[in-house]
């Protein structure tokens, strides 16, 4: 706003303020300075992976943002319902159908098209045109070029292998597409579909392995939980409604059963990207007056982190590096006297990479050994 | 304290001040963020090396910690004195013997062991059960197992070649073992000998062809001597007991005949390992009092570093960032105003890996060329 201050350090956080005074602050970079991370590469650069190494394909995103699960022997894909004409793409997201249009589709088409070759077809609806397909079965292959021809008035395009290997998934695909296109013949604007973002599960280390750790996951959207499981979290039960409160409340009912908690409070991002300056603020409020429940059990290290910018002003995921603060017993208290980004521009953590949270939460739980003699 | 200051904060150091208001603070991270160095990995990345690429073996840091000669041809290894009943170690430190002890079971040792086909043996003692063997001769190789079973009660362990061509050194360390055993057959506790951390010279390239420098070293504990050896540092004559300002009197004396030097103050960091604030606070008042004797030398750049934190809260090294200054003429002055963790956090430097505290001094002084056209 005006006054030039972001959100955090306009919201009214008392808790998270005397955390900085006792605690160090310092910026994270998710990727590396200048860059926009997605929510993927946010996320594993927390956990201690370098996203640039770890890297997470679209399908597998997608199919977590819808709540799917993603086994060693699928590929998932995001996928949109298209306009077909005369052999030409002419709409790439086929009018933009109401959600639950596409529900109904996404119904029907379940019905129709269980498998393929053997294969197993799972279909998802997303937003407007946007669903998800998981094909489960033995060897198949994500070296696939998307099956979308990227602009309008084009011919539709089949998937097309990268490797010899691929060959038969992309067969399956191209089965897919000419049944859906088949099934949904006479239904206009929603004739047809295009498949693209072919991803396999990546096979990340677990953070057991890793770090020795017995982690778990407290988020409320799909999308987070996915990434938790990618890595090997527990997924503690959770609702999409519960409150900052409630989600702390899980954290305690648990508390002995791990050894390593990420929570995911989910809104301060939507409000973000809505553009809505007011509600994160509050949302920012709210989770500053649940703090002291977390507190109350008494972590040997508490890091308050994100995976990304969102800017309300630019509406979307940005590049500026991200405010970052650790607090515990073996920190080196800083001279910051409240959690915000300009503080934390000076705060005694500096700038880095936020891969290397995970190795100063650890080293300050004095879990790691020294290197070298 | 409970100040919440630093021992480096609390000393009353007006030169080193005066040095950061004329030239700019920063913190060093020694591996990486949350990463606790030794004191190899710690020196050797102020000198400017990648700690991760460059490592020394344990048997190495141990010689050097004795003061012993380590050479090309040598396999150093860090071994205890142990207990052995009926074929079993049942005391990994021999009921950790006084340190006389030891100094007398090596002086037998060194008369009856001098060689094991054809392989020279040279014994030095450490405190307690601690000694240090290195095995010298043409064509010896380090990777060897531990001889060590890692836990009371367990049958002895003999050194087990983990490839081929190190077999022969195997069998002349189990030899020298079955002769230490035979000759103290008579001497429980301290009866047989454990014998781990099997390392060669890892053949770091030299400062001076890495920078052109021909450097110098004043330390005066065996270890850093040792270190300084390992990148080719011309070692100056210094007592263990000299003064700070006996060490920087042996700087002024050899001032013209290099162009770096590595001045080494130990007590600061054992201090720390002491858990004596007191202490520590007066060696830094010291540093700080002796200080304009080496600056009426008019170096270049003057960098003041660390290895590694050392908080006495701790009592041990540790992974937090490390304050760094640097002065010299080139030197672009930030706003600090005294030298402290807290001011080194937000210092003009930052913070940064320890390997390019080197490529920045070098660079203040004027000696590297542009990058590229």
């Amino acid at each position: 706003p005006q006054d030039g201050k972001t959100a955090l350090e306009t919201a009214r956080t008392p808790n998270l303020d005397a955390l900085a005074r006792n605690g160090a602050l310092g910026l994270t970079d998710p990727i590396f300075p200048g860059i926009t991370p997605g929510s993927g590469p946010g996320h594993i650069s927390l956990f201690g992976y370098d996203p640039m190494v770890y890297q997470i394909g679209r399908g597998i995103m997608e199919a977590f943002g819808v709540g799917m699960d993603v086994t060693d022997r699928d590929i998932a894909t995001r996928a949109n319902f298209a306009t077909l004409k005369d052999g030409k793409i002419i709409d790439r997201r086929a009018g933009r159908p109401p959600t639950e249009r596409n529900r109904a589709l996404i119904a029907l088409l379940s019905e129709q098209i269980q498998r393929i070759d053997g294969v197993e077809v799972r279909l998802c609806s997303g937003e407007e045109h946007r669903f998800v397909v998981v094909f489960r079965g033995d060897d198949l292959d994500d070296r696939i070029e998307d099956a979308d021809p990227g602009e309008e008035g084009q011919p539709a395009k089949p998937a097309i292998a990268k490797v010899p290997e691929a060959q038969r998934t992309a067969d399956i695909v191209n089965k897919f597409i000419a049944r859906v296109t088949e099934i949904l013949k006479d239904e206009e604007p929603t004739n047809s579909c295009l498949v693209r973002g072919f991803a396999r599960d990546p096979n990340l280390p677990r953070m057991s392995d890793l770090f020795q750790l017995n982690p778990a996951c407290v988020a409320v959207y799909p999308m987070y939980k996915g990434l938790a499981k990618l890595v090997g979290m527990a997924i503690l039960p959770t609702q999409i409604d519960d409150t900052i409160r409630d989600q702390f409340h899980v954290v305690r009912e648990h508390w002995n059963q791990h050894d390593f908690f990420f929570i995911h409070i989910k809104k301060i991002d939507s409000y973000g990207e809505d553009g809505n300056f007011d509600n994160r603020v509050h949302v920012l409020e709210d989770v500053d007056e649940a703090l002291p429940e977390l507190l109350a059990l008494q972590p040997d290290v508490l890091a308050v982190a994100g995976d990304h910018s969102t800017p309300p002003s630019l509406k979307a995921h940005s590049w500026h590096p991200v405010p970052f603060l650790l607090h515990g017993e073996w920190v080196r208290i800083d001279d910051t006297t409240a959690f915000g980004e300009t503080q934390c521009g000076h705060g005694g953590l500096g700038r880095f990479p936020a891969m290397f949270a995970m190795p100063q939460m650890l080293g300050h739980a004095l879990k790691l050994d020294k290197f070298g003699a």
